[in-house]
C-alpha cells in the first residue's frame, strides 16, 4: 500500500522545538516522528512508530536466533516480588509506585527480574528444562529525575530484556556469550558506530557486566579507552592500578607539625613548600597535592535503615571525588555530604585537619583510595587545628578498613590493563550484559532437580536493549543539516517518490511508478501534496527516507532522477528502467 | 524454525487452577498460554504470544483498510487534559492514579480521547486535512473492582482504540460506518459469533453507539433480542415503548382512601382486592400490581459536586428498579438509595406511602417511567401513613419532571421496533463503535479552517476493539473437553507434529516431515520429548493446534496419521505425499 503525503498525519516544522538540545531531539520532532505529551512520555506518529517498528523486529529476529523465547509480563506490578528482593526500598524515587482500589501497592515495571525468576520457579523443575533464555520488548516506566533529549531519557520506553537461566557458572557464561554476540549483530544491523565498555552492576547485584555505548559527543554516559589496547570502561567501572606495596622500615618516622592557617590541600602546599612561613616544619624537600592524604567525610545509609553511618574515603590530595564512582561504589546504599550537624554531633572531626588516627579512634569506616597502598607516606591532618603530621606511613602509622573507587579517572591516568594511558569519550547506553549470578535465584529459591534429584541453585544473567532510544540514538548518528538520514535497515519508508510539478503527465507517470515500486514490494512514500516544488524537496531531506526519486521537467525527455540521500549523489535514470533500478537498489 | 516441545517454555498441567471458573481461564492457564501474576493481571506465555500477535495483525491489517493511521500514545499520562473533560473525576476508582517524584498527577490510561483530540489539534489545522482515522494498539489499564475470568476483564489489557476526525456529522456517520464494516470483518475472520447490539454511551459522553458482543453463556454482559426482528440491544439501551397518551376528561376523580399497613405493593394490592378488609375502599374492580404507581426516593450527585440531590423516580409496581439501568440513565451522576438520616431530614418522606404531591411541592426532581403517560390512572401514595390515592391522573393531578430508564426489562416485553418480544441472552463485549460528537472538540477547541477561512468544530467518534480479550472469547467459542480449538487464523501453529514412538526411524520420518513443512511456509510444532504418546496426544488436543500429524506405527506401512484437531476425524495419508497434503491443508 503506497502513503500519501496528501493524507498522511504528518506536519514538519521549519523551527526547533524550544525543549530540544540534541540532534536527534529536534530532528524528530521538526520531522514529524514523535510529540512530547507529559515530561519523558511521547507519542509516536506514523513515521516513528514505523520505524519503532523496525527495530523491534531486528533485536526480535536476532533474539529468536539464539533460541530465546518471548514472552510477556505486565508493567502493572504487585509489591511483593520487589520487596523479598529489597529493590522496592532500592529503587528509591525512580520506581513509579501507586495504590489500587483497595489500597495495595503497585509499581510499573522498570525491569523485571523478580517476575522472570518467579516464573521460571513455577514453569520449570528438572535440569532437562535449562537452560533457557526468555525475553519481552516491553513498556518500561523509571521515574528520571531529569528527563532529556526526547526518547533519549524517557520515563515510559520500550525495552527488550531478557533473562538466562541456566545450571552452572560456565552456562552462565555461555549465555552472556550468546547474549554479547546478538548484540553485536543487532547493533551492527542498525549501523551503528559503538563501543563495549566494562560496567558496574548498578543496583541490579551481580558481577560481570558490559554496556554498550553508542559514540555520541552528546550521549550522557562518560568512558575512557586506552590510548593502545582495545580497553574501555565505564568511568564507574574503572579499577586503579595499584602501585606495589614498600617496605615501611626506611621509612622517616611520622611528625606532627604546625601548619597554621591551612585547611584546604592548596594552602597546605604552598605552606610546606615556602620556607619563609615555614621555618620550624622545613624538610629539605618539596611538596605537591599528590603527596598530601585528603580525608573526605561522609555518611552512608543502607536501603531499609534508618540510621546514617559515617565513612571516611582517604585520597591523594590531587584527586578529587567523582561523585558517581563513589556512588556506583557504595550502591545500593545512599551516600550524603556531612552537614554542620554531623559535626557537631563528632568533636573529633577537626575540619580541615581530620586524619586517620582520630577516624579509627572513634570507629569511623576508612576506606582509601587503591593508590593508598601498605609503604607510602602521607601529609595528612593530625586531628588538631592547624596541624598536619608528615610522613604517616600506611601501614605502619595507621590501617585503612579497605580501598574504595572513589576518586576522579583523568586522561593521561594508565589503563588498567598495563597498555596505553586513558583517554576520555561520550556515549549513549543502547545495550548491557550482566551476569547476574543467584542474587535472584537467592531471593526466591530458584532451584533445579539434578540427574541425582539433588538441587542445583540456577544462576541468572539480565541483558537489555533500549529499543525506543534507539530511534534517537540512530538519528543522532545519522543526520546533517538538512535533516535525518536513516540506514536502510531502519528507514520508515524505501523511497520517497516526489512529484515535483503539477502536470498530468507528471502526476501520472510518478502514480504508475509508485504503484509498480508497491507491487515490487518497495516500500513507497509518494509526496502527492499540491505544495511548491521546494516544500517537497525540504521535507523528503527532512524525513530521511534514502532514495529520493523526482518525477520533473526530465520527464519530458524520459528521464527522471534518482538522489541518494546520505551521500546527495543524483543520476537521471530513463523513467522505463526506474522501478528495476529503485528495486535493485532497495534489495542491496 | 521448527518450535521443539522440548525447548518449549511451556508446563501444561492437569487440574484447573483454583480461582478459574470460566472454561477459557481453565484452558488458557492449563494450556500454558497465559499465567496469572497480580489480581487482573497476566503474562503471555509464547504460545499465548503467538495467538495474541495473530489477533493483533488482523485488526491492524483492517484498519490500515480503511485508512486508518496507526500511533501509539503513552499509558503514562498527565492529568490536565482529564481534568479539562471532567473524566479525571468522572472515571472514580476505575482510574490507576499516581503521583511522580515532584508530586505531579498522573494516570494510566483507560482510554485516550483527551490526547488524541489535543494531538489533532496540533498537528491539523485545514479543512484538507480532514477526515482523520487515527488508531492505537496499546496496553491499557482499568482498576476493575472485581477483576475475573482471567484474561476476560483484567486491569491491564492490551486494546485497539481508534478515533475519527470529522468536519460534519455526515463524515462521522461515514467513518463510523467504516469502522462497524471493519469491525464485521475483523471478528469475521476470527470465525467468531457475535450480534452488535444498541448501547448506551457510558461516561464517554455523545450520541450512535454500538456494541459487538460475542456470544457467551459465561458472558458479563445481558442483552435482548426480538424474537421476530433483528433488533438486539444491551439491556441498558432499550427504549420502552410508551403507550399513547389518553385523554384525562373521562377518568374518576382522585380520592384518597385509608389503607392501614400497606407499606408495599404486595400488600396494597392484597388490600385493594379483598372485600373483607377493605370495606371502605370497595372500588368494584380488581386491581394488579400493574395499577399501582411506586415512587423509589434516591440521592444523585454530580461528578466534582459535593452535595447530593434527592431524586424520586415513579414506575409501574409490577416493575423493579435495574440499578444498571438506572445507573445508566444517570451518567455520569453518581446514584445511591437513600439512608436513615436522610428520610429523618426530609419528613415529606412518608415511607411506604410517598405520591406525587409531596414530591412535587417539595421540589423533589421527579421522575418516571416511559409507561407512566398522560391520561393514565394510578394508585400511588398519599403521602401520609396507611393511605394512598385511587385514580391519581398523570397530566391531570400530578405532571412528573420527566421519563427514566430504569425499570427492568423482562423476557416478554414489546421490542422497541414493534415486532416481536425481547428475549434474553448473554455476551462479551469484544467491540464498540460510538459517535462521540463534539463533547471532546469542545473541550479542547479542536476547529478546522474551512474554504472561507471560517473555523468548523469537529466531531469525533471513538471505536475499540478488546485484543487480549479477544484472546479469551475465541477460547470461549472454540473447545471441548479435552482443550482449545484454535481457528486457523489465529492458531499458535499450523500443524502439531507428534512423534509417537521412539524409534529412530520415527524420528527421522519426523524431523524430515517437520523440515519440509517449515522450509514451505507452515509452522510447525515438533513435539520430540521423550513422554509417552498418551502424555504427547493429550498436550496436543490441549494445546488445540488444528491439525494434529503422528507419526507412530503405520510408518512401517509408508503412512502417517492426519487428525483434524475440531472434527476429531483421522485419515492416513501416505508418508511422501504428506508435506503436499498438509501444506494445501493450511493454505486453505
Amino acid at each position: 500500500m503506497i502513503t500519501r503525503m496528501s493524507s498522511l498525519f504528518l506536519r514538519t516544522l521549519r523551527e526547533d522545538p524550544a525543549d530540544a538540545e540534541v540532534p536527534s531531539h529536534k530532528l524528530l520532532v521538526r520531522a514529524g516522528y514523535v510529540r512530547r505529551v507529559a515530561p519523558g512520555g511521547y507519542s509516536w506518529l506514523p513515521l516513528g512508530l514505523r520505524v519503532l517498528r523496525r527495530i523491534e523486529d531486528i533485536v526480535r529476529d536476532e533474539m529468536n536466533g539464539i533460541g530465546a523465547q518471548e514472552i510477556q509480563f505486565p508493567a502493572l506490578l504487585p509489591r511483593e516480588p520487589y520487596e523479598a528482593t529489597g529493590r522496592w526500598t532500592e529503587y528509591g524515587d525512580s520506581l513509579f509506585r501507586l495504590k489500587d482500589r483497595k489500597g495495595l501497592d503497585y509499581l510499573l515495571g522498570p525491569t523485571h527480574e523478580e517476575l522472570f525468576a518467579l516464573t521460571a520457579k513455577s514453569e520449570l523443575s528438572s535440569y532437562k528444562d535449562y537452560p533457557v533464555i526468555l525475553y519481552q520488548i516491553q513498556t518500561k516506566y523509571r521515574d528520571e529525575a531529569r528527563p532529556r533529549a526526547g526518547i533519549l531519557r524517557g520515563r515510559e520506553f520500550l525495552m527488550k530484556d531478557s533473562y538466562s537461566f541456566d545450571l552452572s557458572d560456565e552456562g552462565l557464561e555461555r549465555s552472556y556469550q550468546l547474549h554479547r554476540d546478538a548484540y553485536v549483530r543487532i547493533f551492527d544491523r542498525l549501523g551503528l558506530k559503538y563501543v563495549i565498555v566494562k560496567a558496574t552492576s548498578g543496583a541490579m547485584g551481580g558481577s560481570a557486566s558490559e554496556e554498550f555505548l553508542a559514540e555520541a559527543p552528546t550521549g550522557e554516559d562518560t568512558y575512557v579507552r586506552s590510548t593502545e589496547s582495545g580497553f574501555a570502561a565505564n568511568v564507574e567501572a574503572v579499577v586503579t592500578p595499584a602501585p606495589p606495596a614498600q617496605s615501611t622500615e626506611d621509612k622517616p618516622a611520622a611528625q606532627a607539625h604546625p601548619t597554621p592557617d591551612t585547611p584546604t590541600i592548596e594552602t597546605l602546599v604552598a605552606f610546606l613548600n615556602d620556607s619563609s612561613l615555614n621555618t620550624k616544619a622545613d624538610l629539605g624537600r618539596t611538596f605537591t597535592a599528590a603527596d598530601t592524604l585528603k580525608n573526605v567525610l561522609l555518611k552512608v545509609r543502607r536501603p531499609g535503615d534508618e540510621e546514617w553511618q559515617l565513612l571516611a574515603v582517604g585520597l591523594p590530595g590531587d584527586r578529587e571525588v567523582d561523585q558517581k564512582r563513589l556512588e556506583a561504589s557504595l550502591e545500593p546504599a545512599e551516600v550524603a555530604m556531612l552537614e554542620e550537624a554531623d559535626f557537631a554531633a563528632n568533636p573529633f572531626l577537626v575540619k580541615g585537619y581530620i586524619g586517620p588516627k582520630a577516624l579509627q579512634d572513634n570507629g569511623v569506616r576508612y576506606l582509601v583510595d587503591p593508590r593508598v597502598v601498605t609503604g607510602t607516606a602521607w601529609v595528612t591532618g593530625a586531628d588538631k587545628v592547624d596541624h598536619h603530621v608528615v610522613d604517616l606511613v600506611c601501614g605502619r602509622d595507621f590501617t585503612p578498613d579497605g580501598t574504595i573507587e572513589a576518586a576522579e579517572v583523568r586522561e593521561g591516568d594508565p589503563s588498567p590493563d598495563g597498555k596505553g594511558t586513558l583517554v576520555a569519550a561520550r556515549g549513549i547506553e543502547i545495550g548491557h550484559v550482566f551476569q547476574l549470578g543467584r542474587k535472584y535465584a537467592d531471593a526466591f529459591e530458584l532451584d533445579a532437580l539434578d540427574e541425582n534429584s539433588k538441587l542445583v541453585r540456577i544462576t541468572m544473567g539480565s541483558y537489555g536493549v533500549g529499543v525506543s532510544r534507539l530511534v534517537a540514538v540512530i538519528a543522532e548518528q545519522s543526520h546533517d543539516e538538512h535533516g535525518l538520514v536513516w540506514p536502510r535497515e531502519v528507514a520508515p519508508f524505501d523511497v520517497t517518490v516526489v512529484i515535483a510539478g503539477k502536470s498530468d503527465e507528471q502526476i501520472a507517470a510518478a502514480e504508475k511508478i509508485a504503484d509498480e515500486l508497491d507491487s515490487a514490494g518497495v516500500r513507497v512514500l509518494l509526496d502527492d501534496r499540491k505544495a511548491s516544488p521546494g516544500v517537497k524537496f525540504a521535507d523528503a531531506e527532512l524525513v530521511g527516507v534514502p532514495t529520493i526519486l523526482v518525477v520533473g521537467r526530465g520527464l519530458a525527455n524520459g528521464v527522471v532522477e534518482v538522489k541518494d540521500r546520505r551521500s546527495g549523489e543524483r543520476e537521471e535514470i530513463a523513467v522505463d528502467g526506474v522501478v528495476g533500478h529503485l528495486t535493485a537498489l532497495v534489495r542491496g
